[in-house]
C-alpha cells in the first residue's frame, strides 16, 4: 500500500465512523463526535465538513454539549441530496421507490401489470420506464440517487444481477441489473428478503427481536433476520417458505415438487380466476362464508409451514407480510391454532404472529434501505465518484 | 476498573492471543509468536511461561523461524495436562468422553441403558457413576479436567443446565447439570447441536462449509452450523428436524403434533419392538426386504423434511449421523431421491448427502470440543483458578 492509498483508505474509515455516529446518535456536535469516536476535533471538523459538502450532513440547530453543558452547533445526517432507489419485479406488479439518506421516503409508486403475459425483456423495459420517470422526479427534489437494488421473486446471484429461476414468472438466468441499463450502479436480490429487511427499518422489526417476515405474493417466501442482518444461507437462497413441505402427496407446484405450501396459501390458491384481492377483502368483510372457508384452509396450511420453520429456525415473532397483511383478521387465526397445536408442547413460548407494518411495499422500501445502509457504511465510496 | 484488575484482564486477553496462535498455526517460536501477535517478546517469553507451567504449551523441538530461517525452539499446544469432559444422556444409552487440550480422544465410554424405564434422578446417578469413574482415569493419565458438558436429546436452558422437555425420556424441566454434583464445572446443551459440533471438530466439519447434520436416534434432531458456528436461533431451540412436517395428518408424535419426521424415522419407526439397529443391519446385509422397506420409506420421509429444512437453511452439505451412519447405504438413497425431486428444478445444486464420520459418539465428543474451545478463548479462567 503506498502512502496515499493508506491515508484515503483511513480517510474512508473515519468518514464512515462519523458519519454512522450521525445516524445512530445524531444530531451531535463537533465536540460530541471527537469524544464519541476517539478522532481528534481537528480530524472530525474536516470529516463534517467534507461530509456536509456532500449534502450527507447538515447543520441542525444548536445542542448541549454532553458534560459540558456548554451549547454547540449540532450536526445531523442529511436527507436533502443522497438518496437510493429501491425496484421491485412481482409476478402482477412493478414497484419503485426513492429513500433519502435519512431514510425517509420520497417516492413511491407501485404498476399493477401481469408480467407472466410479458417477455422478460418487455418487463425490464417496463421497470426501466418507471426508473428512469422516478429518477427524474427524484432529480426535480433536489436528490441525487446513488445506486438502486431490484427485488425479484426468487432466488438471485447477486454477483451477476441474475435471477436464477422464478417459477411463477416462467423465468430462468435473467440477468436483471445489467439489462435495465440505468445511469447508477444497481444490484439484485431476493424480494422476500429485502422485504424483511423493509419491515426491519421501515417497519415494526427494531422492537421484534429475531423474525421471520412471510412475504405472500403469488409466490411466498420469508425472510430471517437475526441479530438485526439477514439469514441467507450457504448460497443466498435461506427462506424459501413457499416450497415448504404441507403435505407431500398434495398438489403439484410448479417448482417440480408437490403439496409446497405455495399451493394453499399462495394469492392463486386464495383468489378465485378473474378475482383481485380488493375483492376478496370485502367479500370477507361481508361474511362470505366461501372467502372466509378459503382463509381459514390458507391459514391452516401457512401455520403447519411456519411449525416447521419454528422447529428449524426459532424466531421471537412471525411477521405476515404481503398480502396476508390485508388478509391478516382471516388468516392469522387459524395459523397461530396450528402453531399451538404443534409447538405448544414442546416450547415454553411459541413465537406471536404479528402483521406487517409496511405490507405490499416491503420490498422496494427493503431495497432501497439497503442501498442507504451501504453508502452508510463506506460514504467515501460515494462521495469520491465522480458526480453526475 | 483499578490498575490491578485491568492487568490481569489484559494478561488474560494475552494468554488467549497467544494459545489461540498456537492451536491455529503452532507449533511456533517465540519469534514467531511475538511477529504474529504483535506482541512484544519479552511479553510473549513471559506468556509462553505460564502457559507451560499450566500445561497448556509445551516446548516441541526446533522449528525454522520465518523469514530469517534461524531454527529456534518450537512451542506447541501440550494435550499432556489439561483435558475436558463429554456426557451424554439419551433415550437408550449414556455416553462419556475425556479429550486432551490438543483435541486428542483420550477416553470413550459408552453404556446401553433404557432410560425410559428410570426416574430422572437414577439416570443421572448412573451418568455421575459413568462420569466420576472417567474423571479417576482421567487422572490416572496425568490429566486435569477442567469442566465437562452434558448433551441431553431436548431442548435446554443453558443457563440454569436444565433440560426443558425431553418427550422421548418423558422429561420436563429437568435441573441436570446442579444434580450431577461433580467436582468441576457442568453446563449442558442440546446433543443434537453438539453432534453437529462434533462431526465439525472430530469428523469432516471442517471440509463441509455450512452444513447441517442429522442426529437419528429415538428422536431426531439437527444441529446447523453456519461460518464455522452453530446457528442456534432467538431461544436455542433451533434445528428440532424431528418435528418438521412429512404429514400433517400423519400419525401422532409425542410432542404433542402429528406426521412429525421421527413417527416416520425415528428408531422407534424403524426398529421392530425388541430388535436392536445390530440386527436390522445385519437382516439389512442379508438383503431382508421388510427392513429394506422400512429404510426405504424412513429415507424417503427424512428426504421431504430435509428439502423443507433446505429450503428454510440453505446449507452446502447435509451430514446424516447417528443411526442414520449405520443404515447411510439404506436411507441416504430414498432421501436423495426426495431432494432431488422437491428441489432440482429450483436450485442449481442440491446439498449433498454424507455420512458423519464420526456417528454415535458425535454429541458427547462436541461437548467435550465446546469446553476446549472455551479453554482456548480464556486459558486465563483456568489458569488463574486455584488448582485442585
Amino acid at each position: 500500500m503506498t502512502q496515499a492509498v493508506r491515508h484515503d483508505a483511513m480517510r474512508a474509515g473515519n468518514l464512515a465512523v462519523v458519519l454512522g455516529a450521525l445516524d445512530r446518535r445524531g444530531p451531535l456536535t463537533r465536540a460530541a463526535l471527537a469524544e464519541t469516536t476517539g478522532l481528534s476535533k481537528t480530524t472530525v471538523s474536516k470529516l463534517v465538513a467534507d461530509l456536509i459538502e456532500a449534502g450527507m450532513a447538515v447543520e441542525s440547530g444548536t445542542v448541549g454539549d454532553g458534560e459540558r453543558g456548554r451549547p454547540g452547533v449540532a450536526v445531523s445526517l442529511s436527507g436533502h441530496r443522497v438518496a437510493a432507489l429501491g425496484l421491485e419485479i412481482n409476478v402482477d406488479y412493478l414497484a419503485g421507490c426513492v429513500v433519502d439518506l435519512s431514510r425517509t421516503v420520497r417516492l413511491l409508486r407501485t404498476q399493477a401489470v401481469d408480467n407472466r403475459a410479458a417477455t422478460p425483456e418487455d418487463v425490464i423495459l417496463r421497470l426501466r420506464a418507471l426508473a428512469t420517470s422516478m429518477l427524474a422526479d427524484a432529480t426535480g427534489l433536489g436528490l441525487s440517487v446513488a445506486g438502486g437494488i431490484v427485488a425479484l421473486p426468487g432466488p438471485v446471484e447477486r454477483s451477476t444481477g441474475t435471477i436464477h429461476r422464478a417459477p411463477n414468472l416462467g423465468w430462468r438466468d435473467v440477468a436483471v441489473a445489467g439489462a435495465l441499463r440505468l445511469p447508477l450502479p444497481v444490484l439484485v436480490d431476493n424480494e422476500a428478503n429485502l422485504a424483511a429487511l423493509g419491515e426491519l427499518w421501515f417497519g415494526s422489526g427494531a422492537a421484534l427481536g429475531d423474525f421471520l417476515h412471510v412475504s405472500g405474493e403469488i409466490g411466498i417466501g420469508a425472510g430471517v433476520v437475526v441479530d438485526g442482518a439477514l439469514f441467507r444461507g450457504a448460497h443466498g437462497y435461506a427462506g424459501e417458505l413457499g416450497h415448504v413441505v404441507v403435505s407431500p402427496d398434495g398438489p403439484e407446484c410448479r417448482c417440480g415438487g408437490a403439496g409446497c405450501l405455495e399451493r394453499y396459501a399462495g394469492q392463486d390458491a386464495l383468489l378465485p380466476p378473474g378475482q383481485d384481492m380488493t375483492t376478496l377483502v370485502a367479500r370477507l368483510r361481508a361474511g362470505d362464508p366461501a372467502a372466509s372457508a378459503a382463509c381459514e384452509r390458507a391459514g391452516s396450511a401457512l401455520g403447519v409451514a411456519l411449525s416447521s420453520a419454528v422447529n428449524l429456525l426459532d424466531p421471537d415473532t412471525i411477521v405476515l407480510g404481503g398480502i396476508f397483511a390485508p388478509l391478516f383478521p382471516w388468516v392469522s387465526g387459524p395459523a397461530e391454532a396450528a402453531l399451538h397445536r404443534r409447538l405448544g408442547q414442546m416450547r415454553a413460548r411459541v413465537p406471536a404472529v404479528v402483521v406487517s407494518q409496511v405490507g405490499a411495499d416491503a420490498a422496494p422500501l427493503g431495497a432501497a434501505g439497503q442501498v442507504i445502509q451501504r453508502i452508510i457504511a463506506d460514504p467515501g465510496a460515494y462521495l469520491l465518484a465522480p458526480q453526475r
